[in-house]
């Protein structure tokens, strides 16, 4: 019997824990599924005959120290920052490591000692990061085995709200990290075009969407995705001209997002002082250069340069920031701030269902014809519970654990999900949870631009 | 016999071992002076026979410990992140602290151990911070003894180039850590004006400067300077409705360089990958949307908003931001890289002198009537080591080392020169080596307003 004990309960875990449980007696497995709050962990395992809730504080160094010591393999769905601590205890206790995160520096750097203790950290194992990887990949060494020359590679993913449910000015709701969402973009973004470095700074990251269609869900933007570089290194496409990653949202939220960077309302780098003495609309003032006895609505728009009674105006009035309440936070940062508006305005109602897209578009040239070749995958959630991003997130790091547990995966050290087999045993298996790429090949006339 | 032990032998500890030096024969002091080089720390000492010249790394466990042991004070020089380990050896070793940066929040903490142990850690023992705290207080508490009424509290501070030494197109030299300097603002500012707080971040920081002139020396402009509100508190000004701290720049400076930050080049989170394969000219056209097959020079104007021929845009390319150099850095951030451009191009030249400008205006209400009083401290430089930065940061913590060791100060623990038996005997010995105000009083006709 091999022990798995999964870290984090919250509904992003919920695929996850039922994907290992169904899997529990088949492969001979117990699943301990630890939380800080029992009830949750509780919620996703019931009574399942091999599986267990515990209370548990990854701070707590005694029991991390038994946890993790007594499991053969842990899945870390904790806040990112929280996953080097994790990391290490594995290392102590000779034990594998599944993550959906970025790869850190800090965790990269464990690579050595991971791979001389003969163990598998597999990171960056869930949707994006994560399938999108195995896809691109998948792709990438299809073209290059056909002789094709690739020119220009493309990804935009993201986690957002279904049709249905997009009844809101943002047509945004959380249905992921809600931090990550007001944090996007603070450390600015990297591709490249035509041969050329584009740096993208924080300030102009919402800018300059680019436009897209997807078949069946109408039109979206997209702004870039931290740094494209990385990946343009590990999918071996190191003289590909055109190299971009960006992050989907419906049209018009970029540039309302932007009005917030612009005010200074998404910083997480200070604290306002007595924060809980202020309304949202003391706090927004405060951020006004001019106010001279306007209304605040009109000193806003006057500083935005936007029209008071447009769309944009209304939808950064429609979360609240010019509200009479009170801030319910004491020292907080600003984009705690906001957050904690975020987190009421763009919550999941109990029938709102989520939509993930992931599409790689890839121009390479085979035969002296320039070709395309657009593979897309959407998913939508059951319920609130039952997302699509769970899923999409949660099987990957699943089936990931269970290649590992069954010693499917030949590398060791510190990795992510671009080797075959990894990506080729996930892919299909997927599939079969109908998370599955329409692919289309297009010919395309006239140059070899992107 | 007491020992000093001081850290940091650069162009800003001059005055501070001359003054140590000149006064360790009368104080009975042996004065030990320790740099990562040792002919910088020689250059300072030379022969003295109560000085001498150590070569020493901070970071060096043992020798850490010895030093600091053998000392019954050190004063700090170093980069400010790194007092916080000089601090905590201090305090292991009993001995006194002297610093003339920001306090810190890690230094801050440390304070019931330093009270416990009896020490004093002097911190922000400077120009500014430094002696603008020490003339603001004792103006403060001069107008509240007359039974003044404080209304609007304002001060400038500066280092910069003297009139005769402003030979380039930015009127400004680095006279003072450069790094602080190209990161300056990134923390955003907040301030007080007619009881509204005003928060600014760092996209606006250098976006509407203030107009003020000071006699003899022209206009300037002010930009706001960090979190002004803690010393509204630290000055016991809480009833005060305007409170501002600000930063002086020759005309002009304010508006180039925010330029620089709106393209991105001062960021320092990231680093650029390769930097050393790139020429200035190929990085910076990677922060440039849309370039075209337009020449870089245009296509920078174009993304600004600003005459390719004017002031501005000369301003810019006398930086050589668009020079055909190629990095000498390896995988910098573009802080770094901008910081290295500017050590070249704002160099101090051996006939440059610097110019220091404090200035604080405070309004207030007596007896029915409005008053304002002016106060203003100049000091020039005597060449390109012998400072007025050198001088005015230096003589301060000279003076309060003097004060520690003969006990003439009554508080213990973590401090600012904030208080009486502090300011008082310091700006009186100031008045010496010409370090001294002019005070002017005005009466204001109209309204309580700022």
């Amino acid at each position: 019997m091999q022990n798995i004990f999964v870290i984090g309960a919250g509904r992003a875990s919920t695929a996850l824990i039922e994907y290992l449980l169904n899997h529990a007696d088949k492969e001979n497995w117990k699943i301990n599924v630890g939380d800080s709050s029992y009830d949750l962990a509780h919620q996703r395992v019931k009574n399942h005959p091999y599986g267990k809730a515990i209370k548990f504080d990854v701070n707590d160094k005694n029991q991390r120290e038994y946890e993790i010591g007594n499991a053969d393999l842990v899945v870390s769905f904790l806040p990112p920052f929280m996953h080097t601590i994790v990391a290490k205890e594995c290392l102590k206790s000779r034990c594998h490591l599944v993550t959906a995160s970025y790869l850190t520096v800090e965790m990269q750097e464990l690579d050595p000692k991971v791979k001389k203790a003969d163990l598998i950290f597999l990171n960056e194992m869930g949707l994006d990061p994560g399938i999108d990887h195995m896809n691109s990949i998948q792709l990438i060494t299809k073209i290059k085995n056909e002789g094709g020359k690739i020119i220009s590679f493309k990804s935009y993913g993201s986690g957002l709200i279904s049709p249905d449910s997009r009844q809101n000015p943002w047509k945004y709701k959380f249905t992921w990290s809600p931090m990550n969402v007001v944090l996007a973009g603070q450390n600015g973004a990297k591709y490249l075009e035509d041969n050329q470095l584009k740096i993208v700074p924080y300030n102009r990251i919402f800018n300059d969407p680019k436009k897209i269609t997807i078949p069946g869900y109408g039109d979206f933007e997209a702004y870039p995705n931290r740094d494209s570089l990385i990946y343009r290194e590990k999918y071996d496409l190191n003289d590909v001209p055109n190299f971009f990653r960006a992050t989907l949202r419906k049209p018009g939220y970029s540039e309302a997002w932007d009005q917030l960077i612009k005010l200074g309302l998404t910083d997480n780098s200070y604290t306002i002082n007595n924060s809980e003495d202020l309304t949202y609309r003391n706090w927004v003032i405060s951020y006004l250069p001019e106010v001279n006895g306007k209304k605040p609505e009109k000193a806003l728009a006057d500083f935005l340069e936007i029209p008071a009674d447009g769309k944009l105006m209304q939808k950064l009035l429609w979360l609240g920031i010019l509200s009479n309440d009170k801030i319910p936070l004491k020292d907080a940062t600003p984009a705690m701030i906001l957050l904690h508006l975020l987190e009421d305005r763009w919550k999941m109602n109990i029938h709102d269902t989520d939509l993930v897209i992931l599409r790689t578009e890839i121009k390479y040239e085979l035969n002296r014809k320039l070709k395309k070749i657009v593979s897309t995958m959407t998913c939508e959630g059951k319920d609130n519970h039952h997302t699509a991003m769970s899923k999409t997130v949660g099987l990957p790091a699943a089936i990931g654990a269970k290649l590992i547990l069954n010693k499917k995966i030949n590398e060791h050290g510190v990795i992510i999900p671009i080797h075959k087999d990894i990506y080729e045993p996930v892919l299909k298996e997927l599939k079969k949870f109908k998370i599955d790429f329409v692919e289309k090949e297009i010919e395309v006339k006239g140059s070899g631009a992107a």
